[in-house]
């Protein structure tokens, strides 16, 4: 008799994962099956080898940084080949660390594409040709995948999607970037301090445009003066490969046809879910926007059926994923019966500066009719920003009621404040709540502190 | 008729200038007294200019990071002279921005030793000649100052106290630092990051010897692995000048009397209060211990007498006189009749590696006698520590009935976890609190998660 497991999981990204580890760690019977690789695009494609680009060259903007200063003077070079090596052996160790902890537990790994034939049923195209699964419990997590639009779209010559641009062997002179969003600029970032001179394109008038706008100003400033061209609010008409160089057109209409030409393009304007041909029509499962699975207030997408992660659409994070992940399994366990509550979600951006927020911002609180305060420090007054030498940024608090609802900031280093910054938009700290609290002298936290105590304006 | 001062302070450190801001700011008639400088031993001879110089040399060690796994070539030189000029130059310039802040809130400024003469009135030396201030209020924050011993005491020729070291016009070739605490390894990290080649001797049988032993241990192989001379648990004969040199005799019945020199020597054995000559004994005030002023539950040393700060010897920390400072004006105002409770006291160590601590240690509990269990993560498995080739180091927590009642990491970037830390042990989180959270990802916050959520080990 064939097993029925107690959760049967589509995707092995950070979503799919931690799902498998808590649900088998809990005793219930459980399989992942993955298409391509643990870890998804956030371990394969995303976050990490951005992050490990990031990493690798933060040397070369620390020193930037004190020599525009007087104080530093120097140079240095990162070779690709050795940083893409290090990188690849890193995800293929923490894959290979992943598939050991899912076999430790008993997580039945299938390596293939699943499908659902009937509620109750999934198909895996596995290499030994098909097999099926039956499942008490579906959890479909199967992520997402760089988009495109018509004229911009990756061809694997010299446009390159997110996937292509972390797998090349050499790291081109001149990069055009289409897309201001996170994925865009850490990549910009990344590339401009191991030698590419960057072209950024986006239609929004302004970068990050999911952010704050004073944000978006500071961005503008800093990539402005590392030397960017930055191209805002203008229309591509395409992106080609054209001999050994990659040719983006600006639409006629808004930028006079200009050509814009460089060694190589990069398409990051937004990511497509992997919702094709994983049978939620046998589910009665709906398709929402641009094919997102539409989730009930419990993440479920039919009866048994959970989808958490890029594919639902919420919120496209790993850790948002991971947090739906654990709800789903303490719900199976019997944990809870509430609907799912992500509470505030942290976003940052990496790179120099950083971009941090959690909460609603002043915008949005506005747009909704809602009445809010804001209050903002500057990072020129902190003396750990000033010993950076990287002065340019801030911390803007969204205040509520007389409670803290949203915080923003931008400037190197300014991740550190997000797990504090998260904790306390959730628990609605009062000023008061934040004027009793001991922040270490010196850190940048105090900058948060500032901004928290300071005078709070209108909108 | 002289004015009667609602809270007169003596000392513009932190906890004295954060008690004349607020104080002021609340409407309390405030005077403050100030023999030197604004700002106290923290911005001009302590944590800001050791910060600059450690935020300033960052890139050196970012660089040798990278350098070590041969992703990144290059040299990273420091302007010695130019980074001493910047940092004077800020210290001046916040020295300032303070005295303006006085200014503007009505707070009297007066340049002066003060002294008390009887309940009730201080006597200031000022370059005028003598000058009597009535109060009704007085706040002792007076500080410290760097300390030495028989045979150990700064000469201010080639032996110096972190004052001295400082205040350098070129950085030696090397340095002797007697004191493994957190001042002297913050600059001894500096001073090598500039070129000096580092002998560390100290008494205790480890570095750092207020923390956890693991996180010693952590400590210890990094700076070897630097290229450090370090010789613990040696007892120190004398220090003195010899021509151009330092010259350091080890006690001849624990290290057989052999000499040690370098080019200079930092004496960093901790630091004594400012308490000589304040007319204490007018109060009724009893020092303790190595001079410090003693106080209650409710700060106060006398009727009507507050001390905060270094001076009271409860925790010499900039951040806990601030919030001492605090409360005395919340008590002052009439908001707060409740004792002075710190809640847990975040500590740091600068550099790289950081080190982070806030709560009870492990050892600590066990020496009062608390059953307590332990949870560990090593840095080496985060994915940001590995993006910054610094994977030496841990988190540690320190559990008991249950609830979070210490933590303390070791690492590059460990400070980051400082404020979040402190709050969830001063709210006793549980691990189901932890499980809950959403930590942003990826982050090196992750390693304080993976360390809430691994298995408790006895001590």
């Amino acid at each position: 008799m064939a097993t029925t497991y107690d959760l049967l999981i589509l995707g092995g990204g950070p979503g799919g994962f931690d799902a498998a580890v808590e649900a088998a760690g809990s005793g219930l019977k459980t399989a992942l099956v993955e298409a391509a690789e643990l870890g998804g695009a956030c371990l394969n494609r995303g976050c990490i080898p951005t992050k490990l680009w990031l990493g690798a060259t933060d040397a070369v903007d620390e020193l930037a940084a004190q020599a525009k200063m007087r104080v530093a003077t120097g140079s240095v070079d990162i070779d690709f080949p050795a940083l893409q090596a290090r990188k690849d052996k890193y995800i293929a160790a923490t894959r290979k660390a992943m598939g050991m902890r899912l076999a430790q537990l008993g997580v039945d790994l299938v390596a293939g594409l699943g499908r659902v034939t009937d509620p109750g049923n999934v198909e895996v195209l596995t290499a030994d040709g098909p097999k099926t699964l039956n499942y008490r419990n579906l959890l479909l997590a199967t992520g997402s995948r760089p988009g495109g639009f018509p004229g911009v779209i990756a061809d694997g010559a010299k446009v390159l999607d997110s996937t292509g641009l972390l797998a090349l062997a050499a790291m081109p002179k001149s990069l055009i970037v289409v897309g201001g969003g996170f994925i865009g600029l850490e990549m910009a970032q990344a590339a401009q301090r191991m030698g590419a001179r960057i072209t950024l394109v986006d239609a929004l008038p302004r970068l990050a445009g999911a952010e704050d706008p004073e944000v978006s100003k500071v961005l503008e400033s800093v990539f402005k003066r590392q030397g960017w061209d930055l191209r805002l609010g203008v229309k591509v008409a395409s992106v080609k490969t054209r001999g050994e160089q990659a040719v983006l057109v600006l639409d006629s209409s808004v930028g006079g046809g200009e050509e814009l030409e460089a060694d190589c393009a990069l398409i990051a304007v937004g990511r497509r879910p992997n919702t094709a041909d994983l049978g939620l029509e046998a589910l009665g499962a709906t398709l929402t926007g641009a094919g997102y699975i539409q989730t009930d207030a419990n993440l479920l997408a039919a009866p048994g059926v959970f989808a958490v992660g890029d594919v639902n659409g919420r919120m496209l994070l790993a850790h948002a994923a991971s947090h739906q992940a654990h709800y789903v399994v303490e719900r199976l366990l019997g944990h809870t019966a509430r609907p799912y509550a992500s509470g505030p979600v942290p976003s940052i951006l990496y790179g120099a500066p950083e971009v941090f927020r959690a909460g609603i911002m002043a915008e949005e609180a506005k747009a909704l009719g809602s009445s809010v305060l804001v209050s903002r420090a500057q990072l020129i007054a902190n003396p750990i920003a000033q010993a950076h030498a990287a002065t340019a940024g801030f911390v803007k608090c969204v205040w509520r009621d007389g409670k803290i609802a949203g915080i923003t900031a931008v400037g190197a280093g300014v991740s550190r404040l997000a797990c504090f910054a998260t904790l306390i938009i959730q628990q609605g700290w009062t000023r008061e709540d934040a004027s009793g609290f001991m922040f270490p002298h010196p850190t940048l936290d105090e900058s948060l502190k500032a901004a928290l105590l300071a005078d709070k304006e209108a909108v």
